[in-house]
């Protein structure tokens, strides 16, 4: 019996409610300047009152070492094995701009591209065509019928785009046309299993289409696909923790996520006020809350230490009005980190902190990665935090008598 | 290969003797007034003398967030996965009166309920009746034979009962009549599986005879059963650790626990002291020692967190009459927490102490939940004491060369 297995098994329907907010990329690095993390830069009061009365610790998304994308983060936060649980890139695509897959669909990540007189790769990424010219070529090639397989391109920005092939009998298993390199033709596309032979001639046939429907274009004037994905089925948080749970996230790739594990979705606004009161909005109607701040990522990548340090202060700030809910539990932590002084993603353990009543106290006084090594909660798996969360919310049952 | 297979392979007899002492729902949380928890309360200068001495850590029994029975948390304290390795309800209740069980038997949990003129269940416990009252009614019932198959009746505390069916060709596979609610009728018992069909028929039959027996008594004028069960089979702490292994216990479910897994029953009187002696008595003769403490527990079960103190300052008294016995190794944990405020077990992680020659030292200087929390052992899962246990005192070989 596996972990979700059990809590399904002992998780109870109760009024106490949860609120996860995830501070995406939180947990840093030190400023090679100062020595101090953006978190330690940071004033942050009410989130240090929250540490020194909750309960606090490190978590791994996936494993020490191991730097998680943005799904298998989620994934593990809301309590699904990220490994078992990986989502294909063509689906995560395709989420990130709010489109709704069907479950026989089959999604496929795009690059627009450049390829000389002999058909060889010679920019993987077509100059970086600008988003609207990206959106302009998708027109062209959208709507295509192969076979009775509805072919569908929307844009992403610059280059990119998705496809997704919506039919009967669809198949996966299919090597990729993107050869990774210029200088080289891209590949055809083939099945790996014989029960894929269909779905690769109807793809290498949209290639074709979309070879001769670009060839008088430049720079883009042909097409890479790879990541061919379907929509995973996981099993529902209503189904497993017996909640009623609500995503409050501005990006649609996180509203996707929670929409994959049955979370419904809140209307969110543009900014981290517009979340809170979206917050305050639905507080009634549900018992889990995945509330979603973007920003700090973002600083992260783009390097910008300031900027992350600034967003952590303005969300400390505007932590009284949550914290006026009361929620029974508050769960504050990341999908994973993004230490500015990396610009990208990092395999290093993020902060957790749980405040609810019945928290067993650490000696833990300030909100940083250094003082949650002291803390109670220990070094977890990120996949752990949400039965931590349901026991402190009384929402689980004995195990055994 | 799991960690029991493991162990079973390096495994040494030797004449090295470890005392596993088990405070019963040892570990809480702090009282509102003082902040403190029991154990930072009570003055227990032999446990912190002991734990300064020793190495110290937390440990979950199952995971973290998960509240573990009494089952449960003593199977992982003797070293068996506590969730593959789940007892049911009825075996257990069955254990906890100090019945003996043997393999074909099936034994089930009962409750004494009132049903209406339709035969609708009304109140599920049919009014909490005495517990005289209680094994006046299981004598009614006890000693019918259907089948061949004989039924016996044995009274537990107030509306509850076990019944244990002891024939040939019995089966578990059964749905449960408690309907778990009011205003229906109990369910009739079906067969999960072919083989069980049997089965079934003489549990309705039963049930049946019973309906009749009670349909004159008021308010028990009915049955209800679940929890159907054997005695699970697993393999024995000799096979395993090749161990001499004796229970000193004074309530009958930890003896029977024990009994599961090839422990010798010792004569454990009724009190600590008794328990002591017990010890010392049977000291030459075996070379593991599970001591249990219950009293704890019932306090804090009570949520009267003054008794809880007390007795772990009485149990604190009385170390020394053990520490004479200068084990080699020496062992003190709990089976879960029972914090007082909480009034029932609960998913926070239990102190360890493991005194040794060899352990290594922390610095650790007080026996307390947060002091434990900077100890050596660091935050493990409780099957991991057992080899910590085995391994300080020498009996464990090598793994590989």
């Amino acid at each position: 019996m596996d972990n979700l297995e059990l809590i399904r098994e002992i998780s109870l329907p109760s009024p106490t409610k949860i609120v996860m907010l995830v501070i995406d990329g939180l947990g840093g690095l030190p400023h090679p300047g100062t020595g101090r993390t953006e978190l330690e830069t940071a004033r942050i009061p009410n989130l240090d009152s929250l540490a020194a009365g909750g309960i606090c610790g490190l978590a791994d998304p996936i494993a020490p070492g191991i730097t998680p994308g943005s799904a298998p983060g989620h994934l593990a936060l809301f309590g699904y094995d990220p490994v078992a649980g990986n989502i294909g890139r063509g689906v995560l695509e395709a989420i990130g701009i709010g489109l709704e897959l069907e479950p026989g669909d089959v999604a496929a990540r795009g690059n627009f591209c450049t390829v000389d007189n002999k058909g060889l790769v010679t920019d993987r990424r077509a100059g970086r065509i600008a988003t609207e010219k990206c959106a302009e070529l998708c027109k062209l090639l959208d709507g295509i019928t192969i076979d009775g397989v509805k072919i569908r391109v929307y844009p992403l920005r610059e280059h990119r785009f998705v496809v997704i092939f919506r039919g009967k009998n669809l198949r996966t298993e299919l090597t990729e046309s993107d050869p990774q390199k210029t200088g080289v033709a891209p590949n055809e596309i083939k099945a790996k299993h014989a029960l894929a032979k269909g779905t690769a001639n109807i793809v290498n046939g949209f290639i074709s289409q979309a070879k001769e429907i670009l060839s008088s274009r430049r720079p883009a004037n042909m097409i890479l696909l790879r990541g061919f994905a379907k929509k995973p089925q996981f099993p529902t948080m209503q189904e497993i923790y017996k909640l009623k749970p609500v995503a409050i996230a501005v990006y649609p790739m996180y509203r996707g996520l929670a929409r994959l594990v049955g979370m419904a979705i809140a209307e969110a606004g543009t900014t981290l006020a517009d979340e809170f009161d979206a917050l305050k909005k639905n507080y009634a109607k549900y018992d889990f809350f995945f509330l979603h701040m973007k920003g700090t990522d973002s600083a992260g990548e783009d390097k910008d230490f300031d900027r992350k340090v600034k967003l952590l202060e303005q969300l400390d700030g505007a932590l009284p009005g949550l914290l006026g809910l009361n929620p029974d539990v508050l769960v504050i932590t990341g999908d994973h980190s993004t230490p500015a002084v990396l610009g990208g993603h990092s395999w290093h353990p993020v902060p957790v902190l749980i405040s609810a009543k019945y928290c067993r106290p650490d000696g833990v006084k300030k909100f940083s990665e250094k003082a949650f090594l002291a803390g109670g909660l220990g070094h977890i798996q990120t996949t752990q935090i949400m039965p931590l969360a349901m026991a402190n919310a009384l929402k689980l049952a004995k195990f055994g008598a």
